[in-house]
C-alpha cells in the first residue's frame, strides 16, 4: 500500500515530493486514496470541500470514530508527512480486522484537501472549509503563484467551488477525531519514546511583509539615492530570529518574492512570508510585534515603506482532555507534547472531541527530503492507532 | 518613429518594459528596427550573432562610423536605456540628410542583442559573442529560468545558434562606434547639461552566492537545530551596502532564489547575486572581498555552507581618448563623466575606437518604469550625435 504511493509526485532532482492541491499529482493520491478504500470494501465519498472518506458502517449513523491526515505536501517534503497518518489508518483497520474484533461505533478514514496551503498560501482549507472557519467568499479569492484561483483550480480537477462551505451536518456524525502525524520534532527521540499523544498546537500564522522601494539602476544610483527595500527585508529576518530566541518562540522567512528580481535591478518590492509561533498567545504577540516595529524602524532609514497582513492565524489549541487522557491510558503511560505544527485535528478540534498520535522521528527533520521515520516506529504507530480505535469503536 | 516601438513589451500593470532576448517582445522590436532601416534606404543585415545592422554605404568597404544601442530591457524596465540610443540614431541620420551633409565613409547604426542579460543572467552577449569576450561554448550553456538554453532560444526564434563567435572581419570594418544612451545617474542634471560624453567605465561585475543550509519545518524545528540560510543570505546583504559605502562604491542584491521556497519551510538553499562596480579595480576587490568575508563568517555561525561564482566580471573601460576629446571639442566643451554602468560600448572598446554620449537624467531612476528623459534634452541629443556623426563621417 505504502510503495504504491511513494511514488506520486516526487520530484526526480531533490527526491521532494511536490503534491499541491489541484493538481495531477494530487489526482494521483486521491486515486491511491480511492482505491484502498474500495479495496477494504469501505464506503467512499467526497465532501463538498474535497476531503475524501471512506466508511465502515453506516455514515449517517452518529457518533463515528474516524482517523486520518492529508495527502499534500509542501514544496520538496518528505514521504511521511500526512501520508503516514493515511497510511496508518488504513493498515490500523486491517490490524483490527485481524485481531477480530466487533465495531460498535462507525469508523471513517479520512484524506483532508490541501493541508499544507503550498499551492494557495493557506493551511487546512480542506478542514477550515467544513467546520467553517474560512468562509467561501475567502476561499474564493485565493489565487496561486500563477494567479490560477482556487475554484479554478477546482474546476479544473473536476470538483464544484460553488458547493463548498460549512458542512455542520457531516461534522455532527463524528463522535471522536483521532490523527497520527510524524513528529516534527525531537521530543520523542529525546525521551526514547515510538510513540507520543499530543497536549496543544502551539498558536501560530502567518505575516506578508510588503517591503516598497523604488527600482532603480544597480550600476549608477548613489547609495544615498536609493531606497532600497532588499536592505529593509534583510534587518527584518534578523531581527526575526532575534525576537524568537530571546521569547524562546519560533520565527522564520522561509518564503521570498522580488520584483522585478534583476541582477542589476534595485528591487521596487520585497515581500517576505513570516512563520511565527509560540507556546503561548501573550509571547506570540511580542514576538510578532518586536518583529514587525523592526522592520519599519529599518524601513524609514532604507525609505521604504512597510506594510504587514496577517494572512493566517490559528489560536492556541488544547486537545479534548478527556480524549487525550484516555489515549495515554490505552497507551500506557505514553509522552503527551506540545507542537509547533498546525494540522487538521487543530481545525476540527473546535467543532469535535479531537487527539493526535506522534510517531518517533529521529532528527526532527520534516517538510524536507530527508524526513524519516523508523519501520518499528510506524509499526508501533499503527498498532497504538489499532489500540486507540479498538477501544474508542469497539465498546 | 518612437511610438510605434513604445508599446511593445509593455505591462500592462507595471507599464515597464519587459523586452527579453529572443522572446516575442524581442522580435517585435526587431522588426521595428528593420522597418526603420528599410524605410530609409539602408542596406539591412543581422550578423551571425544576432546583431542587427543598417548600413548607408559599402558595409565592406572599411572606416566605417558606427551608432546605435539595444532594444532588449531589464525585467519592468524603462523606455529609454537602449532605445533612445537606436531612435537617437535612426534620427540622427534623418538630421543630417535634411542638412544635406555628404558621407565621406559608410555609416551604419545597430541594435546589439541581450544586451542587458535580463534572460540569461549574462550582459552584452550580442558584443561580447562579436569581440569574442565570450566563447561559444560559453554561450551554449547559457540557461533562461525556465531551464531553456540560449541555443535553444536562438533556434526557436528562427536563429543559427552554431553561427555565433567571434567576428572579427566585422569588427575590422569599423572605423569608430559612438553610442548614444540616457544617463543612469544624475551628474548632468547636477551639472545643468543636457548632454555629456563618457570618459570611462567602472569595472564591474555579477558574482552568484550559493547559500546551502538544510530543509526543515518552520513550526517544529527548534532554533538551535536550524541551519537556515536565509539568516545568512540576510546578513550578507546588509554587510554588501556597508562595505560599498566604507569603500565610495556600490554593491547590491537585486535577485533571489529561495528552494523550497514554502511559508513554512526552512530553506534548503538560498541563492543572492551581487552586483557590484567601482572606480577601479582594487576598491573593487576590496568590496567584493569584504562581503565573501562577511557571508562565510556568518555561513560557520548558521551551519549554512557558502559558495560564490563569479558569473561575469569586465574590467575598466577607458574610452579612445582621441575620440572622447574630438568629440567634447565638437560638442563645444559638454562635461566628460564616468559611469558605473556596462554597455555594448565599453565591450566594444577593446576592438574598437569607441565612445559614448550621455543625454540628462532629471531624476537619475533607470531600470525602472519610472525612468525618464526631457524630450527637449533627447532633442538635444540627436543634434549632438548627429554634429558628432557629421564630423566623423562627412570630412
Amino acid at each position: 500500500m505504502w510503495r504504491d504511493l511513494l511514488p506520486i509526485g516526487q520530484d526526480a532532482d531533490s527526491r521532494g515530493y511536490r503534491r499541491y492541491a489541484w493538481t495531477g499529482a494530487d489526482a494521483d493520491c486521491r486515486a491511491w486514496f480511492r482505491g484502498q478504500a474500495e479495496a477494504r470494501g469501505l464506503t467512499y465519498e467526497v465532501d463538498r470541500n474535497g476531503n475524501q472518506w471512506a466508511w465502515l458502517g453506516d455514515p449517517a449513523a452518529g457518533d463515528a470514530v474516524v482517523t486520518g491526515s492529508h495527502l499534500d505536501s509542501v514544496p520538496d517534503g518528505g514521504a511521511f508527512d500526512g501520508p503516514l497518518g493515511v497510511v496508518s489508518s488504513f493498515a490500523a483497520l486491517d490490524e483490527l480486522r485481524g485481531r477480530g474484533v466487533e465495531f460498535t461505533r462507525p469508523l471513517a478514514i479520512t484524506n483532508f484537501g490541501d493541508e499544507e496551503g503550498a499551492r494557495f498560501g493557506l493551511a487546512c482549507v480542506g478542514s477550515r472549509l467544513a467546520a467553517g472557519q474560512l468562509t467561501v467568499e475567502k476561499a474564493h479569492e485565493l489565487k496561486d503563484a500563477d494567479g490560477i484561483s482556487l475554484p479554478q483550480a477546482m474546476e479544473r480537477a473536476g470538483y464544484d467551488p460553488e458547493a463548498i462551505g460549512a458542512d455542520d451536518e457531516r461534522l455532527a456524525r463524528i463522535g471522536a477525531f483521532v490523527e497520527l502525524h510524524v513528529e516534527q520534532g525531537r521530543a520523542l527521540d529525546l525521551s526514547g519514546d515510538p510513540v507520543g499523544v499530543a497536549s496543544a498546537i502551539w498558536p501560530h500564522g502567518r505575516w506578508r511583509f510588503d517591503f516598497r522601494g523604488e527600482a532603480n539602476h544597480a550600476g549608477t544610483t548613489r547609495l544615498e539615492d536609493r531606497r532600497d527595500p532588499m536592505l529593509t527585508y534583510a534587518q527584518t529576518v534578523l531581527a526575526a530570529r532575534e525576537y524568537a530566541a530571546r521569547h524562546g518562540a519560533l520565527a522564520t522567512f522561509g518564503k521570498v518574492g522580488v520584483e522585478p528580481n534583476g541582477v542589476n535591478a534595485i528591487p521596487s518590492l520585497v515581500r517576505g512570508w513570516l512563520d511565527s509561533r509560540a507556546a503561548d498567545q501573550e509571547t506570540l504577540d511580542a514576538v510578532v510585534g518586536g518583529i514587525e516595529r523592526a522592520a519599519a524602524e529599518r524601513g524609514r532609514t532604507d525609505g521604504v515603506d512597510v506594510h504587514v497582513t496577517r494572512e493566517s492565524f490559528t489560536p492556541v489549541v488544547e486537545f479534548a482532555h478527556d480524549l487525550r487522557d484516555r489515549l495515554a491510558k490505552t497507551l500506557g503511560g505514553v509522552p503527551v507534547l506540545p507542537t509547533g505544527a498546525g494540522h487538521d485535528a487543530g481545525i476540527l478540534s473546535a467543532a469535535v472531541p479531537t487527539a493526535m498520535l506522534f510517531v518517533r522521528n529521529p532528527t526532527g527533520v520534516s517538510h524536507s527530503p530527508a524526513e524519516h521515520a523508523a519501520e518499528d516506529d510506524c509499526v508501533a504507530g499503527v498498532r497504538a492507532l489499532a489500540d486507540v480505535l479498538e477501544g474508542l469503536a469497539c465498546n
